[in-house]
């Protein structure tokens, strides 16, 4: 299938208004819709949140009777399925557009070309994969949980140009400056979850939620804890909004801790450890697309050993600090290179005065 | 000074010229020169080795006749002394030169100066410092040389995105890719001496010389010994070129290397090691502009430690391996954030799959 410059241009326009769902369509994806007649955009739409209307109907309410004829850039396969709102595919069809646009097929292995099919089927010409990668970049996390049962990881670190996060007293806060803690803000916000282990919590207590950029709505905070020994008063319990996963059954922490709004789920992984992978599983269970990580290096080695971590956003600060500080991840030790985690660079940047790293582990995921 | 556009074309074009003589010009500075003579370039120069014409003359006899009423720009003021050579400045106004721009003055606080003077006093219109900056990075150490009697020290290392050089047990063979490889002996065959350390020849055995690219010269090979260790096999030793700082008298293991063509310098520091600066101050009095280091992490950390690391190439693998592996820098243990070293970030960039990273320690140097 080849499409023309129009083509291209309005699917970008739909993947820059689904792009404002960044931060609030959790656990649903982010999607975008431009309806196009005779040259001219007559209705867009974006999902924002659960249970508000769909970026096509949006985009439908806006063109109204011009809708007519129209063709319908969208970057999602439209939807059969009755949820909160009557499926897309119906709406597009009843509206009398002619040709549909899908920037990809629904993830869902089990409804993907469905939506496809029935407008089909109703006579509309219907292709996709037009910017399928940034459609599929867009929505990773959706993407993970609906073809793998859990989350897109990301993994957050900020460390010294020689590789550490905290020197061996515990000191960390500021490697990074001002503008490197915005933009993990940002990233913080566009997750369903933020994740740390107990480790940090006793060394910095930290709150973990969005404040440096201003955010809708607060990611569900998830803190590993095999032995339940977080106390009462960490600034993480605050609020609400906390799932805390341990090895231990222990109903009066339990309880204490629900009385303050957490919830405690019990995964063990038989080793007096929280089982990771079975965690990231319930994660995906209760809808959460994208995981933020920021823990210390135990925990990062674990999630790295355990196939859980499929982003690294590594700031680095133009600083060197030398070997008795502390480092990045905690690994066993290698006797030979080709055992080393490969990685796939992705972007890298300067932050400010930082530099900012993504890049993504070559055998990650299962 | 306001400089034209033309001004800046063919000073640009000097500074191209004179970077034809990274390689070959040591102990000399890296010197280029064009003469424009009503628009056209009517002789152009670069200096490409000690003993041979220095850039002006070469554009002077190339010009010919025409140099008269020509203007000569030059990366370097011209000399005025009778070394190898006779005096660049008395050439110029021989040759009926009526203009000269020089990017920079001589940076020997001793010399500057004199060439624009003699300059003056003979009619000629003399400026100094268009595209003074491009002039002094290209000349960086020979500039370190003059104004502090000691090279330009560049330390390079390659590590993994983790910040790790080897595995526990050495292994490091290889973490970055050919491209970056290739890279760094560029970076080697640009500098007059390359440095290592004992434990980088107990480890690695290394040649330390310029291989992966062409070299019309070899640097000369400079290894810290304290205890003047060095097997008579090592391969260092081949082919001569070697210098060796120890901290102990050994006639017998001097003469011994002196028989292999290497020679033997004692500078200890009083604690059994040898004295850094001091051999930094050794290899300035013997010519020696930039310095490049390979070395393991203790060397490398006494040299950041002791002031003697004017610039950092880091090459970054994308790869992890864990922090049981060895670090970059040996350096005493932090317990504030505001001791570490802080750098200036100089470039970074995609060479092959790797990074590479240049920075500078914002208070190197004395």
């Amino acid at each position: 299938m080849t499409y023309s410059e129009a083509d291209h241009v309005a699917m970008a326009r739909a993947l820059q208004l689904a792009e404002r769902g960044l931060e609030t369509t959790t656990p649903n994806p982010r999607v975008g819709c431009v309806l196009m007649k005779e040259g001219s955009i007559v209705g867009e739409g974006w999902h924002r949140r659960a249970g508000e209307p769909h970026a096509e109907v949006i985009a439908l309410r806006a063109a109204g009777d011009t809708a007519r004829g129209a063709t319908a850039y969208v970057t999602l396969e439209p939807c059969t399925h009755h949820g909160r709102t009557p499926p897309c595919a119906d709406a597009l069809i009843a509206a009398g557009v002619t040709r549909v646009v899908a920037a990809m097929e629904d993830p869902n292995p089990l409804v993907a070309g469905t939506g496809v099919g029935r407008l089909r089927a109703a006579g509309l010409a219907v292709t996709t994969g037009l910017l399928a990668s940034d459609a599929h970049e867009l929505n990773i996390g959706f993407v993970s949980r609906m073809t793998r049962g859990r989350p897109w990881v990301r993994l957050k670190t900020a460390s010294t140009l020689d590789g550490k996060t905290a020197l061996n007293n515990g000191v960390s806060q500021w490697i990074t400056a001002d503008a490197a803690r915005r933009d993990g803000h940002r990233w913080r916000a566009r997750a369903c979850a933020v994740l740390t282990g107990i480790g940090t919590v006793r060394e910095d207590d930290p709150q973990l939620t969005v404040r440096a950029v201003p955010c809708e709505r607060q990611p569900l905070r998830v803190l590993v804890d095999a032995r339940l020994d977080i106390p009462l008063s960490a600034k993480l319990l605050q609020g609400g909004g906390c799932l805390i996963a341990t090895a231990i059954e222990d109903c009066e922490k339990s309880a204490a801790l629900a009385a303050l709004g957490a919830e405690v789920v019990v995964l063990p992984n038989g080793r007096g450890k929280v089982d990771l992978p079975s965690l990231m599983r319930e994660l995906g269970d209760r809808g959460i697309n994208e995981v933020h990580v920021e823990a210390g290096l135990k925990l990062n080695g674990s999630l790295l050993r355990e196939n859980c971590v499929d982003e690294l956003l590594l700031y680095v600060a133009p600083m060197l600090v030398g070997d008795a500080a502390q480092g990045l991840f905690n690994l066993p030790e290698l006797v030979q290179l080709d055992r080393a985690i490969r990685l796939q660079w992705r972007d890298v940047r300067f932050i400010g005065g930082d530099l900012r790293v993504l890049a993504r582990p070559l055998k990650a995921g299962t």
